[in-house]
């Protein structure tokens, strides 16, 4: 089950994923659920995987870009937390998603993690070149 | 942590947000993360932010179209419920998101919501023009 | 409330739902909610809704397609599991999403999975042809 729910705000300026690494370094959280993300962002680098094993393509974005959606984990390899969110951006034009690289926040970043009672685990995977999710 | 998890059909021809305020009304709830919707839309309204203080674009769609995802929060400010969402849509030849202004359902719309154990609140900030989440 | 957050990865090769489906059974998971779902596709096929009762129109795409997110259900109709997801597609150029009938996994596919302290349940609906929640 998830123990705690965290509901917070990244302000204007701030890098996005850096501010959640501190939040959940601050509240001591290492194993969780990125429920979801919704604001709007100033600019972005999203990645997409394009060949196995871990090759990856960059784009960058400048908004306003609403936030419409994210998803993820935090989960430790070898101690140490990675946070790993996929995020569904937008303007009136644009509908972009992908591998959260960057992100720096324009208005609000409405973030909601689920803090799990079991840890989540990721180790190296020779085949994809990733941090994959440990069974 | 979530003391429930409500799930429930809003159905043909209603609108989703007035329906999402009903039921939260219906069912005393006023802190809470939507955790999802997927369905579909005949019509939507969404907004997008261009500028700081609070300037949006809004831009209308017509159907049938997918509803994707969304994700957001019941909060109070003065003791009153805010429903913020945000929302991803799609068609075979479109994909679009953002603030959800309206919306009527087509078919139906699957709504999740998570209550929360503590109440979450906004207040209105000066320098977004918005009524963000307080600390 | 949700009795057990079960967070699973999938892995390259697999089919999606079937992977998903099989997860259910295993641990007996028969009402749930799919709180989200990120990684990478090799191949899917998404279905759109295009007028009632049930008339969908399908649209197969080729990867590497980011896994941007994912929303649905687990639910009994006549004692028989439907699971129900929706899913956010992306590649550099393109944005896709709709409701997922099938889809291979390219590098891995995290999901998360509620387990409901309480039954959904669908039945079949003659206005919009399809396998509705009940209230």
């Amino acid at each position: 089950m998830f123990n705690t729910i965290h509901v917070f705000r990244v302000k204007p300026g701030q890098e996005l994923l850096d501010s959640i690494t501190s939040y959940c370094a601050e509240s001591g959280i290492t194993s969780g659920v990125i429920i979801g993300i919704i604001g709007s962002l100033e600019t972005a680098k999203l990645s997409f995987l394009k060949a196995l094993p871990g090759k990856y393509q960059s784009v960058d974005y400048s908004g306003p870009l609403e936030i419409v959606c994210a998803q993820g984990s935090v989960a430790l390899k070898d101690n140490a937390p990675i946070i790993h969110i996929h995020i569904q951006l937008s303007t009136p034009e644009i509908s972009c998603g992908g591998h959260l690289a960057r992100a720096t926040v324009f208005s609000t970043a409405e973030v909601t993690i689920g803090e799990l009672d079991h840890q989540l685990m990721r180790q190296s995977d020779d085949y994809t070149g990733l941090n994959e999710l440990v069974d």
